[in-house]
């Protein structure tokens, strides 16, 4: 099996990476060759197989990131929502002209390949107290969730014309990201977990009491892996799915934090901002994920869990990377 | 008021630019200039107004076919359904690229103009048996749609980043269509009245009970010209409406024509085209419309009066112009 890692220098792309290098294979499958792209060429994790990385414009996608014979391409590449309401145009060329590169690329091989796309909860409008369905229209309250709805339509076309074979996954915010804090107007929902871990202090832009649509990144990586690999035929034309990701508040994901670690929440400081408010207040707050659930996709697992993991996973490479 | 129209050649654009031309004005607006941009310069209606016509590629559109002062943008420039399914580069070129140079010609205006769009029935699927609600999610079963459905996207969040104010109409199919037979999976809706009523056999690719959702020219150029004017300060984000056409089946069609004319009905041939049917079978024949009407969209008219109207109105041009 041929994987291509499009974003493969992101968060989510350099931990599949190393995933798969680790296992060797997917859903049974050996692996025989993994590509990494991205601006610039992403770190090749030790594997059996060989890796390449490249790095350029997704919106001039090379034919080497998507070779012959390529049987899984996850397209991760995406300008994040707080950069793309900052520059339009940035936006709309690596969110759009970049899908439809990777569709061209697709069209160009012999066989289709699966294509797994991460798409958002962004992608919604509905804000705090909505509950939406799998059937939800996507109203986007923001650049970055026009755009990914936009590859949603033009993925889910490609498929019905045979170039690929595509899953899109809205993915919930994904908390707690290792790293810093970055452009992503949800770096917070991360940061009030991660930053009073580092010992370090951290804003909280909206209330307590705010809801939000998580997923850890454990539970990503296992649907990204999930979607490569799953039968396909009962999707049929829709090709979107919303995964089984947990709806909690604010207040609650300090709670976990405080019972991981005693009083760390001390070091969150709560400094109302209303650009980045207007931005995540915008998102649903819940989705039933009915149709992923019955699709075998696991649901999410608790806070307190989640919090232990990332200090399993991430704390001390974090503290490391950061020089704390 | 400074007017364009882009697709100010096609069968909609050359009728609003007629209408606009006799009435000197829009919305109780006195017109001071109208700007007619098709593939090839389309020709100049008689107005007390400047009209300026002007020819190209709308993915590459000239900064003179919006011009500074633009009040209100009519973007009807498409590849119809079944051309665009024929050929997805160009179908992506001038739906998606095109409406992409629309935001930037508009973006570029010191006042962000009123942008009326013609979307589409065929950016939904669901086919024979929906009855769509006004929140219904876009699913297209067909490139067109797919490509009007993410116009749609691009220009709600173009109006809510404040470089237009922008109201997506998803047109009904259009009948009766004057001209000849076209590339529109959807033309022979228009075809079993229109070639009957100019002596001149023509076929039926779908059974007698096929339903298809459907409005008239003259509703249609009315709804155009209430989407220009209307005060969409309560449509909030939301630009898309599915304005009131009608459900009807193509044997109440016939049966309107055989009213209208007698025994007009023995020209159409049932010859059965699966390729057809399966673009058209997609389109859901029934939308409640709820919120055009509300907003004060007229309904359309009954079936016998839109037969009589395409008679009063285009019988005779169609006839010369095509030499019968």
């Amino acid at each position: 099996m041929k994987i291509s890692i499009l974003g493969g220098g992101g968060f989510l792309g350099r931990r599949l990476a190393i995933r798969l290098a680790a296992d060797g294979q997917l859903g049974g499958h050996a692996i025989s060759g993994l590509t990494l792209f991205d601006i610039v060429p992403p770190p090749a994790p030790d594997a059996a197989f060989p890796v390449h990385c490249l790095g350029g414009d997704i919106a001039e996608l090379p034919a080497a990131a998507i070779p012959p014979g390529t049987d899984v391409v996850f397209h991760l590449a995406a300008v994040v929502s707080a950069a793309a309401e900052a520059d339009y145009d940035l936006g709309r060329r690596v969110n759009m002209r970049g899908t439809d590169a990777v569709i061209d690329a697709c069209r160009a091989l012999a066989k289709p390949p699966r294509l797994v796309f991460t798409s958002s909860v962004a992608s919604f409008s509905g804000g705090q107290g909505a509950l939406l369905p799998d059937d939800a229209r996507q109203v986007p309250a923001n650049s970055y969730g026009a755009q990914k709805a936009a590859a949603e339509l033009f993925l889910i076309d490609a498929t019905r014309r045979g170039f690929m074979d595509a899953v899109c996954l809205r993915l919930p915010t994904i908390i707690v990201r290792p790293g810093r804090p970055n452009k992503a107007a949800s770096s917070f929902f991360s940061g009030i977990v991660r930053e009073p871990l580092l010992g370090l202090e951290t804003d909280l832009p909206v209330p307590d009491d705010f809801a939000v649509w998580v997923a850890s990144p454990r539970s990503a990586l296992g649907w990204l892996m999930q979607a490569a690999v799953m039968d396909t035929t009962s999707l049929g034309l829709d090709r979107s799915l919303n995964p089984p990701g947990i709806s909690v508040t604010v207040g609650a994901i300090i709670a976990a934090l405080d019972q991981v670690r005693q009083g760390a929440s001390a070091l969150i400081q709560r400094r109302p901002d209303p650009a980045i408010a207007a931005i995540v207040g915008g998102w649903p707050a819940g989705f039933t994920a009915t149709r992923a659930r019955a699709l075998g996709f696991a649901p999410n697992e608790d806070l307190v869990t989640l919090v232990r993991s990332f200090v399993a996973d991430d704390l001390d490479a974090t503290r490391e990377d950061r020089g704390i």
